[in-house]
């Protein structure tokens, strides 16, 4: 099967593709390099350092013996897309090629404008490419669990069923998204919906988690293959985020209350969900959408995980509480579904001590990379 | 009270502006002049001959004595945007200022890119302007009953109560978008629900229905003051369209079978409708929705009571059902709630056989301006 993987450079993009190609796909990167050159803008760092992506691909070739081709260039772009398509003639395109932070999107109005513009955009040109040049690509695209927020309800995977006033029928789920960021991933989820029953094009939406963790087999690998890893106010996410300022003797900064309650997952199951939603293509005009995670954690709780594994290694860790620099509630209900891709034979890697304990340890070797400037978040919602 | 009317030049926005004006608003017109750009890029013309802007407001003002300040700008251009908040300080911002038709989003993808571009950055922009410059201004944004498309349950004012698996919420009403022009108000109107959140901006989302008719009591004190009325396939929509294809001998161009049920209201009702809403200004942090129509109507039941008007005024009418470009369902459920507009006092212009002669009456005058070639659609959604 051959795959697109845009955003192959970044650190879900990146063990994505090794995966898939350790198990045998033929996989083309399309990346325009953006993420590398936030961190200069950001004055910010990966914690591991990064091998270039021609030297990463030379890497794997020598390692496996398997090809990864690779087109950099931007999805915003149409010319060079479809050119893209015309020359792969891809089976599936997974899409990560995304703005993916939501304080990044905050930083003022142009940093939104652009993630919108950015991200809408480039889905739209992969939706229109789609239908002029492989009209049966099936489009695995990276959507967000914050696009629902947190209603009082149970979360369904994309739809409900909605009883009202004697009548019913099953539609998108309400979205309720809590940044320019999320807002964006919310309007791409409409805009495919549109395509899959204008066009008949087949599209899997994934609602991920928040991801956690370094390595997969993969990019264990060799040191050339090591993943990114954002530690920063800006691109560090909770879990990550949490494990380093440990490692680094820094306290664990959670947001308010920390009762916000969010779903997470391993990178491991990141790549494997990948896989499942493109061996079970949507059916043509389909708009499939699964909730990719695999549990639900608040964030004061993983803070206490962290700090007693932590602590069990002998480390200083402490949590202190910041102000919140978002608008969002820090106590409220959160249950979703996430059945769908078990059912298709996801086991979950989950979160456990040794889990934990694990990436610490990885990122001990490199704590002495961290600009400890950029571990405080500046960028507020208000 | 100072008011600003985004988008004064068009077909709803001149309308309000003169009316705002005559109930003793301070009216500014913010326009790009890109509707008239659009007549030349697809070969067409309002039926009506309209005066420059300039010259109605110069009219207006040999007629009433009242001032209508003039700003020629783009909303995507922030500068531009920021400095007029600046010199007026309006008290309510109404936006009427986006490319507003579905078969123009669905040309080709630079179409449906620009539409999506223009409109959201354009909302984005007027956000973040008010947030800098006038944090007290209210929004009064226009949306569509479009956003809703056509669920199999009654359509609530933007938000439904879901009960589900013993809990309950109230939840933005989901949305299901039939064009790209309709997913850009869609994405409209999450961006605005979340700068009303988190900043506390206070906006009135007035999910208005197919507009009908031509004269307000304003626009017919003087030829120079008459309103634009589009007939085309690209800009012309259901009733409007139907009497001019009376007037003008050509069949009525009814989509497929014509069951497609749709929320229509008289342009005098819209320009009422908006100064209801800057009347009751929403409170802060609010984000209030009204669905803005007045009837239901089927387009084979308008196209039915056009017909028998031109009957009865001894024209050679005639109905005709096109395969339909769009994507849609043909016969489906529909109602919607429209009472909040009405409980602040609404008195709605309804829609009887003599609204429709009138209006019949006084296209008849300009039937000699119609480009035949433009009648029929040539944009299909495929």
């Amino acid at each position: 099967m051959k795959i697109i993987v845009a955003g192959g450079d970044g650190f879900c993009g990146w063990p994505t593709v090794l995966y898939l190609s350790n198990q045998g796909y033929e996989v083309s990167i399309v990346d325009s390099m953006v993420r590398r050159k936030w961190d200069d803008e950001l004055h910010s760092n990966s914690l591991t350092p990064i091998a270039s992506l021609e030297d990463r691909v030379k890497k794997w070739r020598e390692l496996t013996g398997k090809d990864i081709k690779v087109y950099i260039g931007d999805l915003n772009h149409y010319d060079f897309l479809r050119e893209v398509l015309r020359q792969t003639k891809p089976d599936a395109f997974v899409h990560f090629a995304e703005q993916r932070s939501a304080p990044y999107s905050m930083i003022d109005r142009e940093h939104a404008v652009f993630t919108q513009v950015n991200n809408v955009v480039g889905t739209l040109n992969v939706l229109y490419g789609i239908k002029e040049m492989v009209p049966e690509c099936h489009l695995i695209k990276l959507g967000t669990m914050g696009e629902y927020g947190t209603p009082n309800i149970d979360i369904e995977e994309g739809y409900i069923e909605i009883g009202h006033k004697g009548r019913k029928d099953v539609l998108p789920y309400p979205k309720q998204p809590g940044s320019m960021y999320h807002l964006s991933k919310v309007h791409d989820s409409h805009n495919i919906m549109f395509a899959c029953k204008a066009w008949g094009i087949r599209a899997t939406d994934l609602n991920q988690g928040v991801v956690y963790g370094l390595h997969t087999d993969e990019t264990e690998m060799d040191p050339v293959l090591v993943n990114r890893l954002d530690y920063d106010a800006v691109f560090g996410t909770a879990l990550n985020r949490f494990i380093i300022q440990s490692a680094i003797g820094h306290d664990m900064t959670v947001y308010g209350k920390g009762g916000q309650t969010r779903g997470f997952l391993n990178i491991k199951d990141t790549v494997r969900c990948i896989e499942i939603a493109a061996e079970t293509a949507a059916k043509k005009g389909e708009f499939r959408v699964f909730n990719q995670f695999t549990e639900e954690f608040s964030v004061i709780e993983l803070a206490q995980k962290v700090l007693k594994v932590a602590q069990q290694q002998g480390m200083e860790a402490n949590v202190s509480h910041l102000e919140n620099p978002r608008v969002e509630l820090e106590e409220h209900y959160f249950h979703a579904e996430n059945t769908k891709l078990k059912d298709l034979g996801l086991k979950p890697n989950l979160l456990t001590d040794k889990v934990i304990g694990e990436i610490l340890q990885a990122v001990i070797d490199y704590k002495n990379r961290v600009i400890k400037e950029n571990v405080l978040p500046k960028v507020t919602w208000k």
